[in-house]
């Protein structure tokens, strides 16, 4: 497959010249009911909404040719058939292939990469079982009593995507069971954690794909010494999730051991064994089988040829419209479910980490931005916080909203005759409407330019299926602008350099506690120096 | 006071020639010795290094220039005094003072606004007197036993700040004592808060300056309705804090009633009773007095002259730097601290809310860009997450890095012959140095550009006179910012035209359902519509 340069694409020299004067929201008559109801789309029970995005039917053609120019289904559809799509061509690359969906082609008849797939089901089998055993009391802690908590230790992609999914379906939760999470190297996040903690009903779910991460490596080991202190025997505790033939991939230092493969990146990994233990434990194994379901069919709209029938697609198209050729240098992702609190910072990293990038895949410098500043919390509370910048600052922030019709407890109230659901969706709405139309006030500070661009996606309710289907929504309008700037979506060379220098800080510190008083390494002696600085009072 | 607009200050016209060359810190000896020793403050228990911003002395210079030209400690002072700085001159505003700094002024023996600061003074007594009663069981539940847990129903000033303080703080809580917090209208964040809870030994602390928000007002039903359910009479669980004569004002009601003030804007309250029922309740009042102390410390460095000696003042002028003169949209705020977790969100709202404004403080709309989108997760989590963007990313993004030296729980682990605690900080100083630096590479795609400015914000440890300080710091270095833009950072009129929108859509909604169908309200049109295609199925 031959990747063509971003700003080479004849359609992104259209949209330039179309982005000159883009359709504006501001003012009356600017969204009659054509528009509302035909910038409308749906896809696996979700709702999409974007007559409120700076675009008209010109740019919607427009985005179209440029997903067809860049052939990013075709590439979409090459990715989940186990084409390398991790390298950097013509130069030392990680040169692997990217198959986090085949954890979730489980559910169709053919899937593309059968192999990757059938390895998914033998894990997803694997892990049925222990579940199994841990349900019948063929699996106890030493006194025979079930276990009732678990604590993933895991960091970045290891983390926060199981973690986002852990709060965000708590309601789904098997009676009496829990999860809490471990990932700084700080050590107060562990003492934290374990400090309301009973061990002795705890299994302990440590998650690192090389099992040589030093955050997970440290915060295990700690976690170890608490176990033992608690007169328990971590073995009995301890559960890991590693890849083959890594140092953690030992049975015997483990009660149960699942694996990952080097083909799905830590960002991508929630719906393999990473997110799977930890969810199929406190949901059951069945709600995670859901979660995959939702993924599944949002995997299979995102083969669809069109921005109108491929969602991820369109929010791809649209974000790439705002970044690129609007100048928006952050997108707000801001859901109306408290649930979803950390759904926000998971998608931080997934897309950030992805898509922040300066080479393309020949590794040349790249010419054109790439990834956007990713960022969110929750409103309605986000309506009392930050706001009032996305109204009336001088940075314009493109906001995809996202919302439920339905709460997940159903326990609400009417006050003054709206229940607290109706009132937290009318909030959306209306902000989504504020943003676009803006206002005129005799007093300037009272008014509002508008002409903010954002979009409305809405569900029934988010359950393990919808949820499913939004992580795997983000997942791939992630790895679709990926495709469209021609970088590589799936390596992240931009986190080596810190960790070398951490190193050489840290042998430093340890040869110094040794009675070995090392010199500065010579080729950057800034490191004792800011070191003395910030550390010696 | 003659209020000056930033883009004519000569000051202003001086740095932008000067942000035409700026200090490259990419490369070799871009960080001499006597760059890191001289580009280092300390204030407050603080040390803060520069050395990794784009300044060199003649930028350094241009910047207290700047700060002096705006009379920014001149208005900082006036505003500590009780100069009426909330106003939009010659237009309807809320034309009020600003004394936050007042609640803190109460270690002084000359308090600038001694009236405001002997009001203060008074609703700390009466919590003092509150808590103690607590302590001697003198207030108790129907059964006459303790209270162990506080829910703070409250949203946006009302929750961020109170919120990240206490988990900042939890390793000093009393013991048993714990803090929890509803703020969404989403009906499932009461109803998962409540889920988790025992009622009976439970206070709830409804918290809402006018006593009208609609989030705060239906939660407190929400619980309301919950205490009945369980037996329990409200009105021996509940404690109000709201202004006086507001509708919340009615000590029938509540257990224990606390006054906020209108000088004290929510998003600076977490100093006031805002903060200090629910702090006092589990750190104890002593603890509370401590968070205090540490910011009235700040805040009298932030009278001082220069930007050497006033750390306040000093972050606003290289923040300005960043965003004004080298185009950077966005800044990230990266505690090496898990305790830290929600202080970015605190401060994102601190922030975007203060100082995301486009009209000057006579109502004139800016010609210069005002503040920028604030975010940020801990250290070194975010390493492993979105640090790939910050590194090789084309959005440049300056950090604010906060460490500290020593642990709070002090349990700490030797792998590889340094702690978890050594590790964490050596992290936050690499991070700092390949962000400056950079590095060369014959394979382009680990070539890291460098020349990303950080700077270091380093204490000894993180306790309540600690937090105390940090959060002074940053109120502090805000006004500062909007002071020299020229805006009014204390009101919030962007927030008010989605509430019409919402209320608009509500009362529809409550009119059809009682059965009073109402036609759209005809200047939006669009509400009912978007309305119908986001909710009906």
């Amino acid at each position: 497959m031959e990747y063509k340069d971003f700003i080479d694409l004849r359609a992104v020299q259209h949209l330039q010249q179309l982005a000159e004067q883009p359709y504006t929201l501001a003012g009356e008559g600017t969204l009659p009911p054509e528009r509302i109801s035909g910038y409308h789309t749906s896809a696996c029970g979700f709702d999409f909404l974007f007559a409120t995005q700076r675009v008209d039917d010109r740019v919607l053609a427009g985005l179209q040719d440029l997903a067809d120019e860049a052939g990013l289904v075709e590439q979409f559809q090459a990715m989940k058939s186990g084409e390398v799509m991790n390298r950097i061509v013509g130069h030392d690359s990680e040169n692997r292939q990217v198959l986090h969906t085949a954890c979730r082609d489980v559910f169709s008849d053919k899937p593309l990469a059968p192999q990757a797939t059938g390895r998914a089901e033998e894990q997803l089998l694997r892990l049925e079982r222990f579940l199994a055993d841990l349900d019948n009391g063929l699996v106890t802690n030493d006194q025979g009593e079930p276990f009732n908590t678990i604590i993933q230790v895991g960091i970045g992609g290891s983390d926060l995507g199981p973690r986002a999914l852990y709060l965000a379906l708590k309601r789904y939760c098997l009676p009496g069971r829990r999860a809490g999470f471990i990932a700084n190297v700080d050590p107060d996040d562990a003492a934290a954690v374990l400090a309301d903690l009973d061990l002795s009903h705890t299994l302990v779910n440590v998650v690192s794909k090389s099992g040589t991460t030093l955050e997970t490596l440290t915060n295990e080991q700690l976690v170890r010494q608490a176990l033992v202190a608690a007169g328990l025997n971590p073995a009995r505790h301890m559960i890991a999730v590693t890849g083959a033939g890594s140092p953690m991939d030992d049975p015997e230092k483990y009660l149960a051991s699942f694996y990952m493969y080097d083909d799905i990146g830590g960002r991508y990994s929630a719906t393999s064994m990473v997110g799977g233990v930890t969810l199929g434990f406190v949901l059951g194994y069945d709600n995670f089988r859901e979660i995959l379901h939702g993924a599944h069919d949002m995997d299979v709209t995102a083969e669809k040829e069109t921005v109108r029938d491929n969602l991820p697609l369109l929010m791809a198209m649209l974000g790439i419209w705002n970044h690129n050729f609007l100048g928006c240098a952050t997108v707000a992702v801001l859901p109306y479910s408290q649930a979803l609190l950390r759904f926000p910072a998971h998608l931080q990293q997934c897309d950030m980490e992805s898509n922040g990038k300066r080479v393309n895949r020949y590794g040349q410098p790249v010419r054109w931005q790439t990834g956007p500043v990713v960022w969110g919390e929750p409103g309605t509370n986000g309506q009392h916080a930050f706001y009032q910048l996305l109204h009336q600052g001088t940075e314009i922030v493109p906001v995809e909203f996202i919302g439920f019709r339905r709460s997940q407890y159903q326990e609400d109230i009417k006050v003054r005759g709206t229940t607290s659901q109706q009132k937290l969706l009318a909030n959306m709405l209306a902000q989504s409407l504020a943003l676009a139309r803006g206002r005129e006030h005799e007093n300037s500070n009272k008014r509002f330019p508008g002409n903010r661009p954002s979009s409305l996606l809405i569900a029934d309710r988010l359950t393990p299926y919808t949820m499913g289907g939004l992580l795997a929504l983000y997942e791939n309008r992630i790895v679709f602008q990926g495709f469209c700037w021609n970088i590589n979506s799936f390596d992240q060379e931009g986190v080596q350099l810190g960790k070398i220098l951490a190193d050489r800080i840290l042998s430093q510190l340890a040869g110094e506690q040794s009675g070995d008083r090392q010199k500065p390494a010579h080729d950057a002696p800034e490191i004792s120096l800011i070191h003395r600085a910030a550390l010696d009072e």
